[in-house]
Parts: structure tokens; sequence; C-alpha cells
């Protein structure tokens, strides 16, 4: 399990959050409008231009590899690069994971760019969002866990739009959690999903806190 | 299962995919070079307007929901806006399959935009792309499937880069197909899939070719 420490202040930590934050929104809203724009060709072609204008002017500084996972000096978590979480990675829907008690829940909505069926969203990105939400569950007494297996039964398909996801441990056995979860839409659960985490054999370490529940690159 | 008519020639489909492919493949750019910047928050904060404004120009005139699933008279499908084949959505890879046989495959390069683990890809990325590629697979006869579940073993840690998924019908009985595939690095497989898929009873349409795998809104 590979964390890299970002020796900042929480006030940094603050300030980097409101300057990517939404910067990253608005790539999200560009996502959006390539999909569904309908404006003449010119008009294309030249927003290729400025978005590559745009890059080149990103790329002037950046970091050599991915963005990793960080964390700060207080033990909080930074995974701002995550697929499905990270505030800036515009892919990510972002979901905000919530600790109830033993729970995990998230709310989010989702568009255009999340469709598989038409007007509904992609079994895949059922499977990516339930994969994410119990994992967290997994982690949620802050010992991670890698994932062994998860698997997804679907009800009925997810429209898009507003959804909740929830997960949360049914059973343990030794360093084997067992983990339940569900993709709801206003009029119930669209998708069931259990999986089958464990904990690394002598995990000696402390994790960052939420959205923690990164698996080890070594099993033990 | 929805499919909406594009009643234009396959020229025009190809124009249109060299106006879009391009422009979509610039963000995927950026969405990459948001998460890997470090230039000064005052160009940052310069890119954002700028984005704001690409996005104004191109929601001048759009579509007012999501893509849908399209096809043309000759009818071959159109998944532009799809979460992981589409050509119009910055958040697909996008992954290109190949049919042969009764397989199909896929080879794609995964970059920071698709991390979970540091340096490693999302298992829900992972789950996601495996989704997609059996539910291919099980419509590799050109009948209609939905997901009835899928289960996903991680054998390791699937690292960023180039990769491949295969996908292929292992059993039939009545209107059940159970359909194997498999992600694999360089170094061999990582993660492993199984899913069950069902035909729509009484199902009479045609589906468009290729990409075609999309599940019907009501099962039968």
């Amino acid at each position: 399990m590979q964390f890299t420490l970002e020796d900042i202040s929480d006030e940094e930590i603050a300030r980097r959050r409101s300057v990517y934050e939404p910067l990253t929104d608005s790539v999200r809203q560009l996502i959006d409008a390539v999909i569904r724009t309908e404006v003449d060709d010119d008009v294309i072609t030249q927003a290729r231009t400025r978005i590559d204008e745009l890059v080149a002017d990103l790329r002037a500084e950046q970091m050599d590899g991915p963005y990793g996972v960080r964390y700060t000096p207080e033990f909080v978590g930074m995974p701002w690069g995550n697929a499905v979480v990270g505030l800036r990675n515009a892919i990510a829907p972002p979901l905000h994971t919530r600790h109830d008690g033993d729970e995990v829940s998230a709310e989010f909505t989702l568009g255009a760019a999340y469709e598989g069926p038409a007007g509904h969203v992609h079994g895949g990105i059922c499977a990516m969002v339930l994969d994410h939400v119990l994992g967290e569950g997994a982690s949620i007494d802050n010992v991670p866990c890698y994932t062994g297996t998860i698997s997804v039964r679907y009800l009925r398909p997810t429209p898009l739009g507003p959804l909740t996801a929830r997960a949360s441990i049914v059973a343990r056995e030794g360093r084997k959690k067992t983990v339940r979860g569900t993709l709801a839409d206003a009029g119930g659960i669209t998708v069931e999903a259990e999986g089958v985490f464990i904990e690394p054999r002598n995990w000696a370490g402390r994790m960052p806190r939420a959205a923690d529940h990164y698996r080890p690159d070594v099993p033990d």
C-alpha cells in the first residue's frame, strides 16, 4: 500500500483545493458539452485548437507520472487523482463518501458521460461505483483491504440522474471481510453487490483517513 | 433496447467522426493535464476561465439529453456517447473492440485518469472494462443481452499502462449465456470475470453491428 506524504499544512491543502476543484468541475462540464454539442464544424475545430493550447499551458510544469495517493502530516488522505473520488480527476463523478457508523454511503448524480443503454447508466459504471464504495466500506475500521472478488447483480437498468450507493461489512472471518452494498435511484435498488476483501497479513502501518481503502500493491 | 436511427450516409458518419474524434482526444489530454499539472495558481485560474468559455461556445447548440445509442440506415452502431467505447465521450479510454470468431478483445492503454492504488488501475475501472467486454462477448451473435450478474476476481493489482481485455461465451442454456473474460498486462492475467447474460424473451428486432451489446431497458 503506497502512500506519499505531502508535507503541507491544512491551510495549504484548503488553498490547493480551492484552485483545483473549480478547474476540474469546469472540465466535467466540457466533457458533457463535447458529447452533446450540435454547433458547426468550424466551432468544433476552433474548440479543439483552444483545448490543445490549454493542455500545453498546463503541461508546462507537471509531475512525471500519475498523481498517486497522498496524505498530509495529519494523516488526512488526498486521493485527488482517484478515478472515482479524485477532486482533480474529471472522470470521477466525483463521489463524496460519508461514513455513518458501519455504513459508507454516497449521493451523486450521473449525466450523459456515464451513459450505456440509452438514458441509463453503463453497467460497468454501476460496477465501478460499487467496487469503490464496497472497498471503502471494507476499510471503514481503518484497516486497509485489498479486493479478492466482487459480484454485481443487476436488478433493473439504472437511469441517469441522482443516485445513492451504500455499503457495509456483513461478515468477518480472520483477515477476510464480506461487504454488501447497493446502488439505488428514487424508485429503489437497481444493483446489488457483494465483495470479499482481505486484510494484508501483519499490517503494521497506519492509513490516511477518508477514501482510504486503496488496495495494497502487494497482498501481504 | 432503445436505438435511435440517424438517417445519414456513411460519408456523413466519416465526416462527423473526423471532427469529433480529435476534439474528444484533446479533452482526454486535458483531463490528464489537470490531474498532473504543477503550474502556478494564476495559470490554473486563467485555464478555468478559458474552459468555461469553451463550454459556453459548445453549449450554444446542443441536444437536450444524453447522446443515446444511435445507428445508421446500414444498421451500423454509433454508440458515440458510451462511457467505455464512445468516440465523443472523453471518459471512455476508449476501447476499440475486435471480434475474432467467438472472442471479443480490446487492446488499450490506461493513464493517470484511471488510477486507484498508486500507479495502478482502480479496481472499479477494471470491473467497468470487463463488464463492457463481457457484455459485447455475450452479444457477439448479434442477439442482444442484458446482464444478470457479473463476478470479478482480482488476482493482482493491474498496473497503469498497456492492457488487453478478452471475453467469449463459455456456456448457453436457453436464453442464458455464460461469458468469461480476462484483463491482462504484459506479465499475464491480472483480473478474471464471469458474467451471466440473458436474451430478452421474444426478441424480434435487429441490433446494430459493433458495440451493440446494450442492455434492454425492459428485460423482456
